[in-house]
């Protein structure tokens, strides 16, 4: 059950047998369904996530009704509302699960703590923001940047797994498009391949 | 020259006069006129920059030789490609002064050793990255989910002063839409704040 989240944080930091042992026994598990809200707009958590199977989809509703999809969570993936993580405040995201998902959170008070017994786990987790700081700033050169072509096309490119496994629907919101284009998005990028 | 880089770190750790000492030692100053570039795409750079006068921005060019700008910086704020200057492979973005600026400089492996020595600085980093995440989350929001009119209304509602310093160009860049509409979103915006 923890193989992979231990897995996780060895990329970045060494734990002793009793460091590992302690940061377990601070994590709580939670299952969800297909479907079942994680977190809903406007609420205030007190948790951070990590994925430990299925996947998860981090999403606002804006005033017409429509959802748009800010970031998939899949295994071995972190998630949750940083800014209501943070502020305390109402979250401005709602998070659920594409598929039945499980879930190994990490309680605000708990992180707290553990970066007072555990020192290391601060350099663990500014290497996971620089790695989220980096790829939010890759999402926001796409959008104001790219055709939706090009945007699929690095899409697929970089979450292969992903575009197999997503919704084709959910694949259009994140991208900002509709979902009629899908189809013409990838014949026109598997044509790309072909050629390349 | 270090009291406003020594006030943006005391918002998140408490140095001792010698760890300040030492942090100042490590810091490089840098001036730049205006239109100079501070990074330029393909570059590699070894540097993160805080800024203590002056004004930045952050932009890639695409295919059409459009400018596209990711971000502003101005006094109090850090700047740099830090996926560049994380995995050392060429820039994505260029960086050049929009005003006469003034930098003090961290090189990376300073920046290595001042984790070793003075271990808060991960503290310090981490809660820059939190704050920095939070702002790119909430920039892709912006622009999935709101009208231009939306978009402008919460850029001068976050950044007062930046509408007042920045050229209506480069803010129209910012914002995604034609420099030509600006005026026009300005004076919804201001319709909007008479009736509010």
């Amino acid at each position: 059950m923890y193989d992979l989240i231990l897995k996780n944080i060895s990329r970045f930091i060494t734990l002793t047998p009793e460091e590992e042992q302690y940061f377990i026994s601070i994590l709580k598990s939670k299952k969800l369904k297909k479907k079942q809200f994680l977190l809903q707009e406007g609420d205030i958590t007190r948790h951070e996530y990590f994925v430990n199977k299925g996947c998860l989809r981090t999403y606002t509703i804006d005033e017409k009704g429509q959802e748009h999809i800010i970031q998939f969570a899949i295994e071995d993936w972190w998630t949750g509302d940083m800014y209501n993580f943070l502020t305390q405040k109402p979250a401005r995201y709602t998070i659920d699960a594409i598929e039945d998902s499980e879930l190994l959170c990490l309680e605000k008070n708990a992180l707290e703590e553990l970066y007072i017994k555990i020192p290391k786990f601060e350099k663990f987790f500014r290497h996971l923001l620089q790695n989220a700081f980096i790829a939010g700033q890759s999402r926001i050169i796409d959008m104001i940047s790219l055709s939706a072509d090009d945007r699929y096309c690095n899409f697929v490119t970089q979450y292969p797994s992903m575009e197999k496994r997503l919704p084709k629907k959910q694949i259009a919101s994140y991208l900002g498009i509709k979902p009629e284009s899908l189809s013409r998005l990838r014949s026109n990028w598997l044509k790309k391949m072909k050629r390349a």
